[in-house]
């Protein structure tokens, strides 16, 4: 009891929340018509807030992509000049109850995934999925990578918009839970929700207006993309861990998320604040040809997932994926269970067969990362250091200590006098 | 060396050629034109060669499924006199380069699979899987069991051909090897493979010139089932171990195989002589309502998918199928490394993650079984023992000892005098 606030208990109701949440896609809208706050001028990107004059590289080139798209420039030079200027708002995707994976740059004519908490109806955004290789969330905006945008915005976020009309809400918490028993973690292995998304829309599609050569290229682009349910498991992580945003006095945590400069956390008894620290770098496997001086810092809110028990905390789920991040399956398996000791909670609906079905450890409580010295684990992809470039690998990272640090001083004077 | 016979380098023979297949789609054809041998009135079945009278009832009821489908009697009464008349013949799929799952009932106007095993030219053959529920391989025959395999004849059967004309082959093995990343072993969890067969052919299903009504049924059919892909993996199976089937002086089991009587085993050296012993009662999970009591003895070619090191020889890969089976995780795992035990390799092709990518135990030798008196397990589904009701559940067997001991006197006796 501290301050008239019972810890435990707000804990309890937090995890509550997070247990009860039913994430679900409702529909594909335009993020301008759907985004709270979206404006023709605004760029939301991935982290904790961060002026241009700060921003990594990849950050900077998914920028200039994003403006070039918008229309709002029409080069570089041009769209470097405007980042540069106050005509240009910058925003973090959490400060706008949406997600995006890596430099996690959305502007106002992009398609985006409306994810929607059936228990407690709140709402969740993310772009759809690009695609590997040449994209803008590695800081790619070459005439191809603006391209795709364009047909996304014109074919693909139409087709899917119309066929999850025809077919109706799709239950996401569902297509994770089977994704986790086939070896997925909906982090950086997706393969598996991506074939039960795709099972999930291909009939619908079919059903449509479009011509025959759009449901095929679409079906082709999806089917072709194994990470495009990442762009899901994110805003539905997302989706729940916002039903337990403002909870007084609980310790936590609700948002982990990096800029490619900043790492930062939130935490439920705290609302909205930021708490940060240097994004670190990956240590994983690189695509051949790149070396650790082509590597940029940690980057994008996919830590999301990580911060709803799943990516890292379920990788006990998804041994295949150390061929992709690096180590043992063994490793993976230690990963999960470490991760237990920092946790509240075990998921409900979500379980690792090869623990005997234990439930994902779940609610990453700051106490206890800061009491048993534990840092929570992540795996992500690994953008290049510089602008237009793109992935040159993947690997596991840890926030800084930094960020928990700051984050339980601010909680004792926020509640004090129980830290004093 | 036994009579100028060396077992050790003839089964490196049989286990080279069972490695280097590579069995693909290469499309689907009605059985009357494309299986060896095939005619009007023969029936293909599952397991070893058995009579009428000594069938037991789910194979009873798909037989007369099967006649009435195929139009040679218009009802029970006279499709199960025709049936003990000398009209019809019933021959075993492994005879005709195929296999069943369950009865394994097929006639000559089915559609079925054809695979090829690019490596040695040969080919297999499978009938398409026909759902869950009432269904003709666990021995339902009424009227929608017929108009479903008559609706596979007309729409089904022609889409797919269609879609893999313009497609081109798949290649099954590459699926298979994927599908164990993904928590499938391929027997009796199919979930990820049906899931990666789907998306590699739903985008050619698109481009075929049939219906957009016709289009969304067949994919609205194959997704609705998680084990269609079984049909696939069993002639993959089969066309691995067909390359092996007769190599001189090799005592690798090239067969396993179930009638609902008797259970039957080929051997490499033994070449196409069946050594056979009962049937024995499937352990497991029973759905709501059914006891012991209405269990019909182990059933099925689908063994033939334990004989290639897939189903319970890899449960290492798919902790999940406990659910379905019964048993614990940790019991999946000690299945899998039981296997390594009587078999003479691990698959270079098959990886199982959770046991660091260990290829799946592959190449049943005989005389380990014998030495060393451990059973190849065996994961299957269980047919009511009774004509005309179907699926009540699913569990772990063993083939009889019977059987091995048969294999092994006769192998003694064609290569004596090494056992004398």
């Amino acid at each position: 009891m501290v301050n008239n606030v019972n810890i435990e208990l707000a804990n309890k109701e937090a995890i509550k929340l997070i247990q009860a949440a039913q994430p679900i896609i409702k529909g594909v809208g335009v993020a301008r018509d759907v985004v709270p706050g979206m404006r023709e001028n605004m760029i939301l990107h991935a982290g904790p807030p961060i002026t241009w004059d700060r921003m990594s590289g990849p950050m900077r080139g998914a920028v200039i992509g994003g403006i070039i798209y918008q229309g709002l420039a029409k080069d570089q030079a041009s769209a470097e000049k405007l980042a540069a200027s106050r005509d240009i708002v910058f925003a973090p995707w959490h400060e706008h109850s949406g997600v995006g994976p890596m430099a996690g740059v959305a502007t106002a004519n992009m398609p985006v995934w409306i994810i929607e908490n059936k228990t407690h109806g709140n709402r969740t955004y993310c772009t759809l999925n690009e695609g590997l290789g040449k994209v803008l969330r590695f800081g790619a905006f070459s005439p191809e990578v603006i391209d795709r945008l364009r047909w996304m915005q014109d074919i693909l976020g139409p087709v899917i918009a119309a066929a999850l009309e025809l077919r109706g809400e799709i239950n996401l918490k569902s297509l994770i839970a089977q994704a986790l028993q086939m070896g997925d973690e909906v982090h950086n292995r997706n393969r598996a929700g991506t074939s039960l998304f795709f099972r999930e829309i291909a009939p619908a599609i079919v059903d449509t207006k479009f011509r025959d050569a759009d449901k095929k290229k679409v079906l082709e682009f999806i089917t072709s993309n194994d990470h495009f349910f990442l762009n899901l498991s994110m805003p539905a992580a997302k989706a729940m861990l916002q039903a337990a945003e403002w909870i007084k006095g609980s310790t936590i945590v609700t948002t982990m998320s990096r800029n490619g400069t900043d790492f930062g956390i939130r935490v439920a008894g705290l609302q909205e604040r930021w708490f940060t620290g240097p994004a670190q770098m990956v240590k994983g496997l690189l695509f051949p040809g790149y070396s650790d001086a082509d590597c940029n810092p940690d980057l994008g809110d996919s830590a999301i997932t990580e911060t709803a028990g799943l990516g890292a905390f379920s990788m006990a789920a998804a041994p295949a994926i150390v061929r992709f991040v690096g180590g043992s399956a063994s490793q993976a398996y230690e990963i999960t269970n470490r991760m237990y000791e920092i946790t509240e909670a075990e998921s409900e609906s979500f379980q690792i067969p090869a623990l005997d079905f234990r439930g994902s450890p779940t609610g990453i409580n700051l106490l206890k990362v800061c009491e048993r010295d534990i840092l929570p684990q992540i795996n992500t992809g690994i953008a290049h250091c510089r602008a237009g470039i793109g992935q040159v690998g993947a690997g596991l990272v840890n926030p800084p200590f930094a960020c928990f640090e700051a984050a339980l001083e601010a909680f004792a004077e926020t509640y004090a006098p129980v830290f004093q």
